[in-house]
C-alpha cells in the first residue's frame, strides 16, 4: 500500500489527486511550488514506473507548469524529479521569477522557508484546484 | 533554423542525435551528466513544446536516465528542466552517488567542474552512443 514519506507529508499541502497522482503545494510562500506524488508504492525513479504511469506522471507535471505558468505570471518554470533526499519519487513543478529568492540558482536548499498566511495559501489552493480539475 | 546555444556548446561534447534530440555530455568528469536538446528553435519551456515532441523528449530522458543509471551505477538519477541562465530548453539527466561533490544537493553551481581526461570521455562517449542507439 502506498504511504506519502512523512517528510513530503510535512513540507507541502495537498491540492487534489488526479489519475493517482497527489498533487501539493510545498509549505513555502516564496514559490508557487507544486510537487506531484504518483501513488505507486516504492517509487523511486521515474524511469522505473509502468510506462503508462510514466506518461501520466509526465503529462500531468507538463499540465500543472502551464497552469501554475500563468498563475504565477513565471518567468521561467523549473520541472525537476531529484530524490536525493527524499527518496520517495516526487516531481517538483517551480515557478520561477528573476530576482527570487534563490535566482537563478535552483531552490532546493536555499534559505528558510517561508510560511504561507492562511488566507493566500487557500487562495492559491483553490485556483490550483479549480485549473487542474478542468482537464 | 536551430542553432545550439554558445553556453551548451561551450560546456557539452555531442554524444549523438536522436529524432531531432541532441544528447550531450557535459564537460565535468565528476558526474555521469547528459543534456538532451531538442532541435527546435527558440524553445524553452518543455510544457510548450508540441505534444509529440514533448513525449519524445520524456521518453529520450527515460530511456536514458535508465541507461546512465547502469553505466555510471547511479544511487540515484536525477532529472531535470531548469533553464534559468541558460534559456534555451535542454533537459538534465544525471548520475548521483552518496558523497559525490554536490551530495544529497543539486549539482548546479557546486564547486568548479572538472576537465575529462580524453580516453574517459572517449569511453563513456562510445558506452554511451553504443546504447542509446540500440532503442
Amino acid at each position: 500500500m502506498f504511504t506519502l514519506d512523512p517528510r513530503l507529508q510535512a513540507d507541502s499541502t495537498e491540492v487534489c489527486t488526479l489519475d493517482n497522482v497527489q498533487v501539493r503545494l510545498m509549505n513555502d510562500a516564496r514559490y508557487w511550488w507544486l510537487v506531484l506524488v504518483p501513488e505507486v508504492k516504492d517509487a523511486v525513479e521515474w524511469h522505473h514506473l509502468e510506462p503508462d504511469m510514466q506518461h501520466r506522471l509526465f503529462d500531468l507535471a507538463a499540465h500543472s507548469a502551464g497552469i501554475v505558468e500563468e498563475l504565477a505570471a513565471a518567468d521561467k518554470m523549473n520541472i525537476a524529479a531529484l530524490g536525493n533526499m527524499v527518496r520517495q519519487l516526487h516531481v517538483h513543478v517551480i515557478a520561477r521569477h528573476e530576482g527570487d529568492a534563490a535566482w537563478p540558482g535552483p531552490v532546493w536548499g536555499v534559505g528558510e522557508s517561508l510560511d504561507y498566511e492562511v488566507p493566500i495559501r487557500a487562495t492559491r489552493t483553490q485556483s490550483l484546484q479549480a485549473l487542474l480539475q478542468v482537464r
